[in-house]
């Protein structure tokens, strides 16, 4: 088969018009180059690993009902276990030996989780009980869930599409509150939803075009290219709009990179230190920490940052601390802010210039340091021009002020707001939409060039392709692969 | 108040004659110095804590189900909740903000763990979303449970006695299949079965006894000493019966302790290393491995071991030497069972008999090594004294029939049975016994003397305190501390 038949073949096979039509191959998929055979019962613990209370064993597919009546027990009469309903009872194996006294529950198919039948059982948080009770329903039949496969059969039975189930994941490795809402909000479907109305959108233009290919012979009249251009322009407008919030989403999701600059001995270590002891949760030293660049992840007052203090950026023969040098200027540009040091009690000098120099491309907010000692510096141009806080990391001074300030310049202040409203943070659903946007730009050059409805018609079918790798109506195996690979065994 | 006023005011606090009366002061009780208040409603995570697919929020208490429906909307509209079923909705915070998508079932008292209202909530596995969980119900005036006080409510209610506690912490850290089972048996009240039978007849013959104190002054006959006696003797006889498995009972929960003993050099190191490779589980290296001894955790075939190593124990001068086979002996003292390793290519020399000599009082296994190179060696007195087994560490021959020699010098074969029979396994229940049956020996020995009917009946009231201790019907203060302070929250 050639690639392009085979690109062919992949589309048709996973484009699904309908959200409840699977993409089925003799009832599989073909995700991780295995076929997840939804007519096959998986089993596996869906809580974290380790001790506690209860642990809780989950079974998804046809059998899950017939295999927990088989090894639990009620403790009452109850002919019928009622869906949704927690029975408490007896797990014994095939000789009838107690496993562990559990509770249980089937919830029917479609009121799922997966929209096939489901099974719980909640037993005692030991993992010698969780192996056992895998082992015993394993050997029965059912078979280990892989990682995230149990996200991957709600979105092939169409309970969530793509962008929800990524948004599962995302909302269980959350490192900050708004991160999570911004997740959680996806799960709702809120980006869906928006997603549906473009998706609408191109095709109702892609119908006002296709109509006029079927009936080309008939006397319609051809629809006016500044018609369709304009609604081009408008469905662009409105993925911009969304666009626009990428970069915040994404520090939200992923964490703000700050930099840490200024001349040696101005203080960034003291002001590092001061940030850590301001974070009141996840603070990891970075595993990338080398010689010359230190990176700490930390939680300033819920907005997770990647903290990089680099060497003092300063003028040097020495050619082991350009080598320095060189690196922090590189980690510089891949900030999203950097915080420059300078000293209140002295005027900025070369040093501190040059220090300047090799950031002042990036966002930047002068940071000057020891306001204990000269709380009201006079600075002339060029360090007028760039938003300052006064602090004092030796003291403690103003730092309440400087997370303030780093948020206003990240864009991210009012925070509450953010809770409610949708928000892009996943690279993949913002290339997506660059791509149907270009598609479209593409689709308006063609139009105004007098380009012929067919080829118009492609544009289009390239922008429904584009949107619809977002909710995965078009998303390839490869790319499912690497999105359920993120998710841990039990989701 | 005096010491002994105390005790007696501890004790009267404690002595519950119904399994139903909880031991109240003003609805609380002291434990771990706290007021264990029963009207106040406590939260915990009852998961493991972690990241996975799901993680559950427990509530346990009176104000369980209004604090649920507070801040829990379900998905359709449900104006009662069903008691145990598990319902689909959205977790909001007090403004009204989305916490997470769950489902949360409410299961009303009496028939839950606690015998009080619980409340859970299935959230997605983040511990973000947990902790916001449980800020949510703390500032809405829940309290956040101690380790250990779900089963102690339930214990405190009357739900389950402490054998049942202390078993479900058993079950939740049980290290092999046996000791899971043997805590199952014990949480399902098997052992407090056989307790309350022991109780049931020392009550009967109080009975016996007090009658005669009270009606002295009327005509009835006395109850005749033999008849006393062999009443207490048949109690005694069947209290041995069960204090017989405790060895058992004791390895099978806590491992089995055994030495590794012989000359330097004669494949200690090698068996070590084989019996680790043998081992499918738990491994893990001792924290208190000095210099001269090694300890190492492991599981083989079932059976928890805990494998040490000495220093080779041989004639030496050197006084550092010395003192390391001062210990090694030390260490052999409080093994379960030794295994003297001597080579099967050489007759026993004076190093051997050395090694011998330092354990021949223990229960012994010689484990004659480097069989592929001499298969059948000749022993004469005092070697053919012993059990033996051939291996050959280093091919890895018959190491199965070493550890089923293990198993049976330590009279775990067959273990099968005993996933069925009632095992002693807690050194406190073993202690209470030993104590009850010094009691009821001290009553034969008073019955004999013919003592007064006042003093044998004290000497049956402590028997039954000792009893009690068992089931926790007496059980003061600080041994409820001890036992709870074992779990991890959210039990």
């Amino acid at each position: 088969m050639s690639y392009s038949a085979a690109v062919a073949d992949q589309d048709a096979r996973y484009y699904r018009t309908d959200p409840g039509t699977r993409p089925s191959e003799e009832n599989g998929c073909r995700v991780k180059g295995l076929i997840v055979n939804t007519e096959k019962t998986i089993i596996a613990p869906a809580t974290p690993p380790g001790e506690g209370g209860l642990a809780v064993v989950r079974l998804s597919g046809p059998s899950s009902e017939e295999l927990l009546r088989r090894f639990f027990k009620p403790s009452g009469k109850f002919p019928s276990l009622d869906s949704h309903r927690l029975y408490h009872g007896h797990l014994v194996d095939a000789n009838g030996s107690l496993i562990d006294e559990v509770m249980a529950v089937i919830m029917r198919s479609p009121r799922t989780f997966t929209r096939e039948d489901v099974a719980e059982i909640h037993c005692h948080g030991g993992p010698l009980i969780v192996q056992q009770i895998l082992d015993l329903f394993i050997d029965a039949g059912a078979i280990l869930a892989q990682p995230g496969e149990f996200t991957l059969r709600a979105f092939l039975n169409g309970r969530i599409d793509l962008a929800q189930a990524e948004a599962v994941a995302d909302l269980i490795h959350a490192r900050s509150v708004s991160a999570q809402r911004v997740a959680l909000n996806q799960l709702q479907g809120k980006l869906s939803q928006i997603i549906r109305i473009y998706h609408r959108q191109v095709v109702d233009l892609l119908a006002l075009v296709e109509a006029h290919i079927d009936f080309l012979e008939e006397d319609i009249s051809p629809p006016q290219p500044d018609v369709l251009c304009r609604s081009a322009e408008d469905i662009i407008e409105a993925i911009e709009d969304l666009i626009a919030g990428f970069n915040s989403g994404r520090m939200i999701h992923d964490g703000l990179r700050i930099l840490l600059a200024g001349k040696p001995n101005v203080g960034k270590s003291s002001l590092l230190n001061c940030l850590l002891g301001e974070s009141r949760a996840i603070v990891s030293p970075s595993a990338g920490t080398t010689r010359d660049i230190i990176e700490e992840s930390l939680l300033l007052h819920d907005l997770p940052v990647r903290l990089i203090d680099t060497a003092g950026i300063r003028h040097t023969d020495d050619s082991v601390e350009q080598e320095g040098v060189r690196r922090a200027r590189e980690k510089a540009g891949s900030a999203d802010l950097v915080l420059l040091l300078i000293n209140a009690d002295q005027h900025p000098d070369q040093d501190d210039l040059l220090a300047l120099d090799s950031c002042r491309d990036q966002k930047l907010l002068l940071v000057i340091n020891k306001q204990d000692l000269s709380p009201s510096v006079q600075l002339s141009s060029p360090w007028s021009d760039y938003p300052r806080v006064f602090i004092s990391a030796k003291y403690r001074q103003n730092i309440d002020g400087l997370i303030e300030a780093v948020r206003d310049l990240a864009g991210l202040s009012g925070g509450a707001d953010s809770s409610e409203s949708v928000m892009l943070y996943e690279r993949r659903h913002y290339q997506s939409l660059l791509q149907a946007k270009s598609c479209l730009q593409r689709f308006i050059s063609g139009c105004r060039a007098g380009f012929g409805f067919e080829l118009l018609a492609l544009d289009l079918r390239d922008t429904l392709r584009a949107i619809g790798l977002i909710t995965g109506e078009t998303t390839p195996d490869q790319v499912l692969d690497r999105i359920f690979s993120r998710f841990c065994i039990g989701k």
